[in-house]
């Protein structure tokens, strides 16, 4: 149960550059700091003051290639593209539009990177901040973009000092419900909060909040934990990209087949379902094995068995949209279709 | 530029049922309103007041089915599906797990569906608060996942008197760089903000930002402008979905081409690159026309044909995944393979 929060601007850190002792520059402007404040600190200041710049032309198409290479330089893997828009996973693990690099708030012939480990940098301004007798949560906040809605929000990069999640699952709402599946991502929270005191150009990198319980403690796990792995992401790929794997899925289908026995006989069924916008009825005849097929030779013209070659491909890529795995065997009497069960998903 | 926030639970309002007057139950509650705080109001109380439940058994195979009669009630389309979760778009344009339908925080015979239309219900508590001669903003909120990262955060289904963005496009920064892409998403970071003094059992389903500049007047856009239209979202499809779909359309590759002469002369080249992977390098001959290829006949047995068939299909999607269209035509003398020019992105 909370009180209630204050969130505050500060003022007069001014220009940032390699080197700069945040926890001394934050202290001196905000003297008013107390244990268990938030520090939601924007990442831009803690790039510069690592030195996480690139030098870049100020302008021409080398800036352009500069920025490329700047961005494939910060990119682990591309996860859509659409005209001029890159959204990439970072190393650090952040889906983010061109990998968080940023050329505003830096000067023309520079262009600001990502920390390169924000939980890391964190934990170090908590710690020189404790250092000075001041036990708080620290985080290190950017400006995200988001699948399905307009707009930009800020989320955390790092943070040391406060636990990210606040974890609601077990408990019992006043209706005897148990809750499944609430487990609140607190940071990005609170680095929304506090953004909405910040300015992009007015200089107020850092802003406080005040009355959050629990922050100041060493040992939290850090805003890794917010990073979903691609393999458990149902959103790992853009549309386009995935569609286009789909389609050289497609191209190069691999000819084993997997399932049961027991699986490939029902598949069967599924089979003969997907026949009608494929291929032409009544060439598929039941082999009398379970998921196996032969198809019947069509008219022996080279176009007609060309053309029916094309057609089991069709149905086979049809059969792989349902997760069914299949392989052919084309005879000089006709061919064989063996159905896999269906892929586990 | 501003001086602070203040965010504020507004505790005692208990049960709502439908018909209650979510105004008179506000300002009884929290009579320190005040002209220009923003109201972050839980969309589960805004849809029990205005009787948007589903009565559902208690449990067992009865209240499992009548849970998906629910979701298929509020669902547009699906767009991701792995195991029991289902991503899918609402009526209203959300794209939420389960349609954002709700079991906590209501007895254990009903779902809380969400608001049909939660700008509306902001303005209609917009306005009720105004004829009680109060002027303040107006965000109904709910509990949201994320692509790419673990953890939830409360953004803005419905809002109403304050401005949806803060819009930073053009203004210039002190090294003189105009910015260009950052439309702030406020009323998602209020939201979220207000979710931090909010429990999930505790019964505080309204909080109250107070500082926030410009809140209060009527003839806002409405949360309605953050949703991205699945057209021009580069996730509007789960990856395993838009894969599916991939395969999908490699079994229906349509026979027309598009581009221009030129763009299919340059195609040639793209999909000679394509044929190593894919069909015997040799077999594919220019035919001297921009973008066509004559096949040669392969050896002439049926089971060679009819692979050879398979194979040009294999070519045709592995075009296809790069944006080339395609069309084939066969003749007992070969195939012809004539190549589109790439398809606009």
């Amino acid at each position: 149960m909370i009180d209630g929060l204050e969130v505050l601007p500060v003022r007069g850190i001014g220009d940032v550059t390699a080197g700069d002792d945040l926890a001394a520059l934050i202290t001196t402007n905000a003297p008013w700091l107390r244990d268990g404040d938030v520090l939601v600190v924007t990442s831009k200041i803690v790039s510069k003051a690592e030195g996480r710049l690139v030098e870049v032309p100020a302008d021409g198409p080398e800036r352009e290639a500069a920025r490329e290479a700047a961005l494939a330089s910060q990119t682990r893997r591309v996860v859509a593209r659409r005209g001029p828009t890159a959204i990439v996973q970072t190393h650090q693990g952040f889906v983010m539009a061109a990998a968080g690099i940023d050329a505003s708030n830096v000067d023309k012939t520079h262009l600001v990177l990502l920390p390169a480990d924000p939980d890391a940098s964190a934990r170090a301004l908590h710690a020189a901040l404790a250092a000075r007798g001041l036990r708080v949560g620290v985080i290190v906040s950017d400006t995200m973009g988001r699948a399905w809605r307009n707009g930009l929000t800020d989320v955390a990069l790092g943070a040391a000092g406060i636990e990210p999640f606040r974890d609601h699952r077990g408990e019992i709402d006043p209706y005897g419900n148990e809750l499944e599946l609430t487990q609140m991502a607190v940071i990005d929270e609170l680095a929304a909060a506090g953004e909405l005191v910040k300015g992009k150009c007015d200089q107020v990198p850092v802003a406080v909040v005040r009355g959050y319980p629990g922050a100041g403690t060493a040992g939290t796990p850090g805003a890794v934990a917010l990073l979903r792995d691609a393999a458990s992401d149902m959103f790992s790929l853009g549309t386009a990209e995935a569609r286009a794997d789909g389609l050289r899925a497609a191209a190069t289908l691999p000819t084993g087949t997997t399932g049961t026995t027991a699986d490939r006989a029902a598949a069967v069924a599924r089979a003969r379902a997907l026949v009608a916008g494929v291929i032409a009825e009544g060439t598929l005849i039941d082999a009398g094995q379970p998921g196996v097929l032969t198809c019947a030779p069509p008219a022996a013209t080279a176009a007609a068995l060309m053309r029916f070659g094309a057609d089991l491909h069709r149905l086979r890529a049809a059969l792989a949209a349902e997760g069914l795995s299949s392989a052919v065997a084309y005879t000089d009497a006709g061919a064989t279709v063996t159905i896999g069960g269906e892929t586990p998903a």
